[in-house]
Order: C-alpha cells, then structure tokens, then sequence
C-alpha cells in the first residue's frame, strides 16, 4: 500500500542550509517526502535529518541517487545512508532457555508486523528447537562453556557470518558478549535488559528491585558495547508493582514489558528510525 | 536563551515540493530553523508543517517575512501564520468554584513556566477572587441566571473583549457557552473535561464512569465548538481505578488529570503546536 | 512451592462480625490464610470477600469444609464458593483468524504463566489449525454462516460442552454470540473488545477512534452479557497515539493493548480473583 | 461524612491466628471494620496490617482501645497503634526556592483534599514569604550556612519542635539533612527525590538522566535516613522524555512527576497507610 521508499538518515554538525540543501535536492527530483524529521542538538551543537521518499517519484535508482546525494554529503561533512524499504533487514535472534521475547518476536515477524528477513535463531540449549522449526527458521544450538568461552562465540560469530545477519537480537540471551563481537557489530547488537537502566544493570535485576523496594520494574532495549548495559538506549518502559509481588510477581509482569519494549526498539532499528550519536540515541519516531 | 524565534504554520492540500519550496525560501534568506516538523495525512490528502526560525538569523522583520512568503502560501493554497515568540498570546481563564485547575495554571504562569500574557479571570462565584488578587490579575464575577443565560454571556463576552484576550481557557468553568461565543472564536476557546471522551460527555461524567465501573478514569483538553464536548481534542491522559474508589475518589483522582491535560494542551496552543483541521488536531510535541 | 490452597470468595449484604464470624471459623480449625481481601461498597451496601487458606493446614478435605462454612454462608446470606487451586479452569479458546491474542494466551499456556486447562480451541476459519496442533491442543472449525448463525453456533456449543469448557475466551473472535449462549454462561464468557469501553462499542473500533481524534487508544475485557460490549468490564488499559498514526497503526498498537488485558483479565478470572455484582466487578488484585 | 475512624495498624512475625484474633476482639465489641488490609510477606516472615473502624460503633473510647488490645498486641509481639482519624498529623514543611510542590501541597491542604494539620514552612530562602503567609501559615527563613551547616539546621530544629510539627516533608528542600536530623524522626521526614530510585541518587539527577539518555524519567518519594536518598521508596512515578527534550524541558517535565508523587506519598503517609519493616515499605492503598 504504502509503495517503496527510500530512507535517507543524516548526521552533521549543525549549520544553517541542511534542511533546505536536502530538500531542495529531493524536490529538483520532484521526489515525493512521505516523511521528514529533524533534530538540533544544542549541546553537541550537532544536526539529525531522516527522510523518506517515494521511490518511484524519482528518476534514478538507489545507486545513482546515493551518487548524486554524495556531493551533498561532503559538503556538510554528514554521516549519512540511503536504506531501500525493500532491502529487508537480516536478523538473527541469540536467546536462551525464557522464550517470551522470541515467541514474541516470530509471532510479529510471521504476521509481518514486524519486517525483517530472519535468518536463524541461535540458542545455548535446544529448548526451543521445534518452536522456532515450526516457522521454518533455521535454529543452531551453540553450548558456551565458562570454560572456554570464546571458543563457543566464535562458533556463533561463524553462524551469524553464514547467514549474513546483520542486526543481531539478544532476546534474553543469558551470555554476556566477548568484547570483540560488540566491536565488530557496532550499532549492530541490541539487547534487552531487564530493569529501567541505569539502575540494577548486570546479573538478577528483578532480585535487585525486590531488594531497593521500587514501586516500578522496568526494561531497556539498547545497543551493545563492550561496557556491560551501558550502550545507547533505544526504548524503555516500566510497569507498576507493589509490597505484594514476589520476586517471581516482579518477573512474570517483567515479562510484558521486556517483550513489548524488545519489539519497539527492534522495530525502530529495522526502520532506520535510531541514529546513534556518542552514547545516545536520536529515535524519530 | 533560546532567542527570538519565528513560528511559520501551514496548512495545504498535499503535492510535491513543499517542504522545498518553504525551506529553500528560508534558507535563501540564511534563516536558522530551529524546529521542523511536518505531516502528511494520507487519508485527508492535507499537508501540515511548522518551522521555528531564528528571528535575528533573517535580513527583515516579520511584516516582510509574511509579505515575501505570501508568495509562497498563494503558489500551494495554504493556510497559514507566523507568529513571535515575544508577542505572548492573550488569555483569559473562565472558572467556576473548583480551583485545582486555575490554582495549577496560575503557578505555571506566574513561574514563567507557561508564557503567556494572562489578562483576567472570569468566574460565576466571588470565592476565587482573593486568592487571583494576590496574583496582582484582574478578577471579573459574572453570575450567569439561568433564567437569562445570555445577559450573563453578553457581560462575559464584553469583558473578554475590554482585555483583548484571544484564547479563553475554560479551567472548570461549569456554564455551558452559547453557541454565539463559539461561533465568534474558532480555535480560540480551550476547555477541560473530565473524562476521556468520547466516552461521558456532558453533565456528571464522574458519576456515569462509576456507574459503568470503567478501570481508568481521564480527563480531555479539546477546542470548544457549538456541539458540547465534541470538538477537536488537544489532549487526553488516563489514570487508574479500582472498585475501591468511591464517586468522591475518582473526583479526587481526576483532577490531578484534568490540571495536567489542561497544562499541556495550553501550553501546546500557546507555543502554536496545534494546527485544527476539520474536527481533529495534528499537535507537534 | 505455594501449595494447594483453598479460595474462599464470598459476597452479602454488609453488617457488622462478617469478617470476624469467617477468619475465626478459619482459625479455629487452625487454618493458614496466604490471603485475604474485603470490600465493603457504601454505595450498594454490599460486602465481598476472598480469601486463600493453605489446604494442607487444615484438618479435613474441600467438601468438609464446604459443609461446615456452609452454616456461617446462611447466617449471612452469601454468595459464595470454595475452589482449589489444584482444580484448573477448563478453558476454550474462540479465536477467528487475527492470532495476536490467540498466540499470546497459548505462550503463557504452555510454559505455565497462565495455569488453567486448555481443552480446545474454536475457530471459524482453518488457518490457526497447525499453529493451535504444534501445541497439542484440539482444533475445531466451525463455520458461521450468515443466513443461518444459530447452526453454527449450536455446533461451536456442542463443542464446549464435549470438551467441559468452563470459561470461553472469546480472543478476537469477530462473532456475536446469540444471547443464549450469553445467557447460559453468565459469568463465563470473557471478551476483549479493541476500545477503552464505553467508547466505540461496536464494529471497527479503531476506526471510530481514528474518526474522533483520540490521543490515546485502548482495550477492554470484560465478561460478555447479551447487550453488546456492555458487560462488566474486568480489565482495561490504553496507549498513547498521535495525528500520525493511521488506522493501521492504531490496529498494529492496539493489539500490544488487546492482547495484555485479556491476559490479565483472564489470569484474574482463572484464579478466583473477579467477583460480580450486578453490572460491575470487583476485582482482588 | 465517612464518620470517625480508629486506624489500626500492626506489624509481627507471620503465624496462624493473627487475623482471627484481631477480627474477632473487634467484632466481639461490636466493631464496623470499613477497610482491613493484610501482607504476608513469604520472605521476611513477617505480617502486616491495617483495619479501620467506625468509632461510634465501638463501646470505649480510645484509651481503652489501646489497653484491650495491648493483651492482643503481647501476644503476638506486634509493632502496633492505633490512630484516631480526627487527629490530624502535624506537619512541617521544609522548602526552598523552587515552589511547584509547596506550592500544589497548600493547594491540596486548604481544599481539605490532603487533611493534616499544617504547623509551618520553613525555607533557606524569603522568596516564598508572601504565598505562604497568604494562606496564614507561620513561615520561617533560617540560612544554612555551608560554614556552619549545623548551627542553622538546629534553628530549623527548634522551630519544627516549637510548631510540635511530626512529620517532616522535604519539597524540594535543596539541603541535605543531618544525621542527627534524620535520627531523631525515624520515619517522620518524607523527601522527593528528583528522579527514579536508585538511578540518579544525589546532585543534579536531571542532568544525570540527560548524560545517560533515558527515555523516561521520575521521582521518588521516600522516607529520609542518614544515607542520602536511599531511605525507604513509598512511591514512585515516570514520564516519557525524548532526544528532543532539553535538560530544561526535563526539569520541566519532571516538575509535575515530582509533585503529583509528593502529594500521592503525603496522603498516604497521613492515613497511616503505610507500614515500615528494615528499608522497604508496605503500602496499603
């Protein structure tokens, strides 16, 4: 319904003349803008353009059209690409024994509401084998064993390169990373933690706000960097508790924020809706 | 800190070049956009865009900035305003004996938090005159007789007139204004419900919500128009409930919303977010 | 790890030594109370009751203790009844060809989050059946055919009372039920209708509201009465939508909304927690 | 309307017999218990509670209360008391230039919506002398001087003594208190803290929330103990915030968090619905 577009998403420093460069540009093409947004940064004194446009409204295809956009580019200094709306993106989904958040996600991914191409799902238990065989998707189990860790990761780094994934979807994957798959995929790994970060970051969250006595649990998608839940926050979301929830209370209601928050930041990452600046996201919602 | 700024609204039938043209004139005068956002409704064909533009970033004043871009909003049929940031809006709050909504508008207003240039308050009861004095703001009392509505109305009108005010926030304002006022200022009159409509409208809305035994409870901030409790809403927001909560606790409850949503949704008005097009309103947070 | 625990619920008339006349049977046979929960409604003048008494801590099994309470339940005037929390719900599933719901009720099923006994699910189209078979669960399509839906609905019935269902989750099955499938099951059918009730009862509730310009979208469960989406309502919640969002947009957010109350609404059913008191619950979180 | 109430409230180890003993002794005397709250908390095994009853259904006053339950209380080692709903607690409060929570708690007092007893401001500051004293409250300047903390702190010591004030509340009192301060009145002072404990604990949180790039932000009321924000959480509440929001718009948004949490805690803490054990609360709404 909606036709094909391009997604052309920017980063610069701030100066007068980007929106009417880019615009200008698009419209000389008579390109149609099914959506812009922007945002200034007046702290990083820093400038964040995204764009879609009709692809069909314009007299190129993507190549020529990043060719042409590449002179503007430069003359900003921006850090830019131009996404093709049909180019899904390439997921793999890296997950453990709970399958809340992957039930989740391959409900949305088989109903298309989510659009991505999944490429496999790669687990350290064979728990969920014939779930997610039953959609057809290729599932790879890995043990990582502490004593050895990286020997397992780099069986994984090793199916992930197989398929092409380019987006990896730790869906309460119990590992943490080796600091050089963060290194290699950056802006690539997105998690979800499960509390309202920056508080109980690391292992049993639940376990830590029962401890504080919060009146609120949350979660947290974000990017992975080497620095344990401390990447570029995409999404958050909390959800009322009280005295009477149990630790297993807090972890079950947990549950729907986890996978809820999960899907929206996936969602937004799959629409090259998050830019990331330092540690910080600009999400354009 | 932020400096003098521009406010350019529009809105017009979809087609190419928009954003372009607009920008491209703005850039051409090396104006500053600090804020840009636009809306394209695909079901109504419409286009709604607001620019804030640096005002010292231009060459000329905002008399030959409207007289250059009349050119423009000709060309694409637009409606369409600029507004100053330092021409504050004028406003006169209408208020019954409930003062929750007035006391909360007051402090934001007297904190400079809410920046407008409030002329007087107009109320059917004396209670609140001592408490709007301290405020060194004119107090009007107009009782409205139920026998003749229209003498009070008339009496109000005049008064809103005398001070020129051009929006007229209904903060509980229990009187319900002749469709002649309404008629006279399109766009211009704010009031508070207290539900979350279109569910309750009219008389008692927290009485027909226990009745229903609903479990959450809101509160509307929506222009006025001739047809009670039906015209464009700004804003809305809920709070929950349970079985536990009397008549007299959803009223205490609410109003913590209503103050709230009626905050916002001035404070969207007067900083020219809200652009109105049939009965609904496209609002750029 | 709780145990087996015996749920008390009771409602009456108020009057003073209830409370007292209850916990002091308990207590006397020695009785461990996990929890308890009173509500006294000074409207209606009506007292309801629940309470969880560990199994093990009392000296006889759930008939004897039917038989004993039942001479403190005439005194009063109860309604009342005693479950076990060993005794599942038997629940069927009504689903028509949106799964959302349907997927979300069948993970919580299987990893034993939502503890109640599926006998079957009931479709009126064949597209869920391999989904509903990987989990084992019989799958039964019965077709509604317009000209005569009574037939069909005889047929659905037939399969309730073949499989025992108890309680009927009607998850997004886009059928009316005849009134005497409503009247044969009060209390026992449960319903998510896509709106915060009372708004846009009815048919495309997301339409209506995108219609009316609502700033927030909700979802209602509620018990199902013959009056259309006008039964007591057990749960409800909303998300926040703006002037860009389409109809379709309202739809893909709504069904996060729909599918987490009812599975509240449910969970709070299948553990004894709903009492119903003419057209209103109280629900004992 | 409600009619004179006894609140009482106990805290013990958890066993069998607790709630018929208490229900029994009321109802024994003819008690009309109007709202009765219980915890059991598995972990700590420990038993909480709250009854309220009608005074006038009761054949002794007070005093006599308190003697006949005392036999009750020893019984079961309770923590105890008994408030009696007429009087009202006698507060302070402490303030400094920023007004937004004072100035939405005299609102909420001179309604009658929050019914204590208000003995005095007291501020570091003069700013706020005229709204205070417009409401006839007694308001206090003491200057704490960074060279002497202590010797103004014991100013606003004797002053809280001289008004017999009993509790405490911090509204954005931007001085930390003295341990001695906090000793003295365990579980008398009631703070808001600026964001969502324990993120962002000490100096400037809104500017801490800023650097991290949360996607929503809080306050937390809590109860004051020697170590600085990490008392005992009574309530707590979040908003959404975006990369577009400024550390001003989040002080500004924070603002109405802040002081709808002060005022929901306050009420809460004045009808004895909350229940202190080691650094958590239990919170009978």
């Amino acid at each position: 319904m909606q036709g094909r577009r391009y997604i052309l998403t920017i980063s610069c420093p701030d100066r007068v003349g980007i929106v009417a460069a880019v615009s200008t540009f698009i419209a000389s093409q008579k390109g149609w803008i099914t959506e812009a947004s922007h945002h200034a940064d007046p702290q990083s004194g820093w400038f964040f353009m995204r764009h879609e446009v009709l692809a069909e409204s314009l007299p190129f295809d993507i190549e020529e059209f990043r060719r042409r956009f590449r002179v503007i580019a430069d003359e900003f200094g921006m850090v830019w690409q131009i996404a093709d709306s049909l180019a899904k993106k390439k997921v793999a989904i890296l997950v453990s024994k709970q399958d809340h958040c992957l039930s989740d996600l391959l409900h949305r991914w088989r109903t298309g509401e989510l659009d991505f191409d999944l490429r496999c799902v790669v687990s350290n238990h064979e728990d969920l084998r014939s779930f997610v065989e039953w959609h057809q998707v290729p599932f790879h189990c890995v043990a990582i064993e502490q004593t050895d860790r990286d020997a397992g990761f780099k069986q994984v780094d090793a199916i992930l390169e197989k398929h092409g994934a380019k987006t990896v979807v730790l869906a309460r994957y119990m590992q943490i990373l080796p600091g050089w798959m963060c290194d290699k995929r950056p802006g690539g790994i997105i998690n979800i933690h499960h509390s309202f970060l920056p508080s109980f970051a690391g292992a049993k969250p639940y376990h830590q706000a029962y401890e504080r006595g919060v009146k609120l649990i949350g979660a947290s998608c974000h990017y992975v960097t080497p620095e344990l839940d401390a990447g570029p926050i995409i999404e958050q979301d909390v959800i009322r508790v009280d005295h009477g929830d149990t630790i297993e209370d807090l972890i079950r209601l947990g549950r729907d924020v986890e996978k809820t928050v999960l899907s929206r930041g996936l969602r937004l990452h799959i629409q090259d809706r998050v830019l990331i600046h330092e540690n910080k996201t600009v999400v354009f919602q």
